[in-house]
């Protein structure tokens, strides 16, 4: 469905506004190529963690400080110390997660990294920018957009918040509690929102470009999507902040602020589609079907 | 996340469950390890769509006649006539769909089809057996599991039920309303449960198998996921009904029944994670993670 007909249409729109014309559409699409450009706000290059996989393909995650100080500080470090560089992506569960590390499971941490880690499941809500989505969530009393575009969830009662389980979150792999794992385990979410895993791990990051290329992996065949055959396994050349790379080399991201017209407006539209496909708009859309729009910095 | 040792915790139970012991683990996976035959149905096999794909790759479809009978019917019709032997899978999106057909457009459609079928996006409420889900849901009033296992989604003031979006499910791509598309075009959900297309398109039937194989094509680049170039598309070899194929060759599904109590206790786990690695139960499980369990007919 939504066929190249449909697309021409958002194309018409987006055009019709770049020429001076009222937008005249509704399309998600349409207002997030139309937003002005103080609409956007740059991802500073400390955030940003670049890996770069065999092949040529390239994953960039966001990290989130303000979430998981002592997690980040550990990615940080293994970024800094190119502790990924020749590690591999190991386990790709259908509906899941991708996750990555050191498939021996042996190699020795950098030095100076924060080996246990508190649960940084959910901080404090109090004092948190969020605007609030007003839809009904099956797992949180409310959720919204956070400073930075970040999906939340929040619990009333409880005075928490935290990171959902959306697709292309970047969460710390772990094994029992209360072990919280160090970082050095990442995984991404490539498929229905798994939920459940709310507060129950450390969620550290989002995708904000790759997460196409790492979904697309060939599913493993042993218990949980672990690969049967090592050769399986998708090379990391290296992992680096982009901080740390040439300044010319640096892939640059915006995020659209959620304090934004635009971003309004997008919510709404996400939530209230009219563009010419849609017979029956939902009236509603849950916090993993609007997750802020991202492009490359212009 | 959830390492190998989780997965061995869950085997134990399994195990112990089948050597007589209560089951201890109340994992949902140890739960359908461990269900009596009784909790199972058996699929029909004039509902199996089986779609052999280039490189030994099967997917089976469920289809849902009770839900779209007119496009099921065309969608009978197209596979007795080998419709879409020859075809291809032409466009993947991700987080998206992947959708299958006639790239050319042009391939004349079998006789005896309906080429302008009726909109078949909701039906009637009245009647339908449901075992609700209690929680809550941005998109419907109410969700549950239909007879069959089916997800299901429900309007209360309108009285209306529908197929709901989630990970795996089938529907019939279409140009714009009031067109509702044939059946010849399908397209399934490899992403986040796009619910907004809900009671926009047919909606007709879910995939039992091979979901991990279509998910991880690669994905298309040009507008919408079509793929650039037509040497990237996904032959399809053959596709027939499974009651179509010789006895010895059909593939056999069962679906866990709604009314036993093995749903009822795997549905309270989904909700209610327990098992160790689980530090903190959400308390709830919306309607697309939690898909009737399914399995090869024993």
């Amino acid at each position: 469905m939504i066929t190249s007909l449909f697309f021409m249409a958002l194309q018409a729109a987006a055009h019709a506004s770049a020429a001076g014309a009222p937008p005249a559409a509704v399309s998600p699409s349409g207002i997030v190529v139309s937003a002005p450009a103080d609409a956007w706000a740059d991802v500073a290059s400390d955030r940003l963690l670049v890996i770069d996989l065999a092949g040529s393909r390239r994953l960039v995650i966001e990290l989130a400080p303000e979430w998981a100080p002592v997690h980040v500080g550990n990615i940080r470090r293994l970024a800094r110390a190119g502790w990924w560089d020749g590690t591999s992506i190991n386990r790709v569960q259908d509906n899941y997660v991708v996750q990555w590390g050191d498939a021996t499971e042996h190699k020795p941490l950098p030095a100076g990294l924060n080996a246990k880690p508190p649960a940084e499941y959910e901080r404090a809500a109090r004092g948190l920018t969020m605007r609030p989505l007003d839809f009904r969530d099956a797992y949180a009393d409310g959720t919204g957009h956070g400073a930075g575009g970040w999906p939340v969830a929040i619990d009333r009662k409880a005075g928490t918040a935290w990171l959902p389980h959306c697709y292309g979150m970047v969460g710390v792999g772990r094994n029992l509690a209360p072990d919280t794992g160090t970082g050095a385990e990442l995984y991404a979410v490539i498929g229905h929102a798994p939920r459940h895993l709310d507060r129950n791990i450390s969620v550290v990051g989002r995708v904000l470009a790759g997460i196409e290329v790492i979904a697309a992996l060939p599913r493993g065949t042993e218990a949980l999507g672990f690969y049967a055959d090592p050769a399986q396994r998708t090379a990391i050349v290296r992992a680096r902040l982009a901080s740390d790379m040439d300044a010319s080399e640096r892939p640059r991201f915006q995020v659209m602020r959620p304090d934004s017209a635009s971003f309004a407006a997008w919510v709404r539209a996400r939530a209230n589609r009219k563009d010419d496909f849609f017979v029956r708009p939902a009236g509603a859309v849950d916090i993993c079907n609007a997750q802020a729009p991202v492009r490359p910095a212009p």
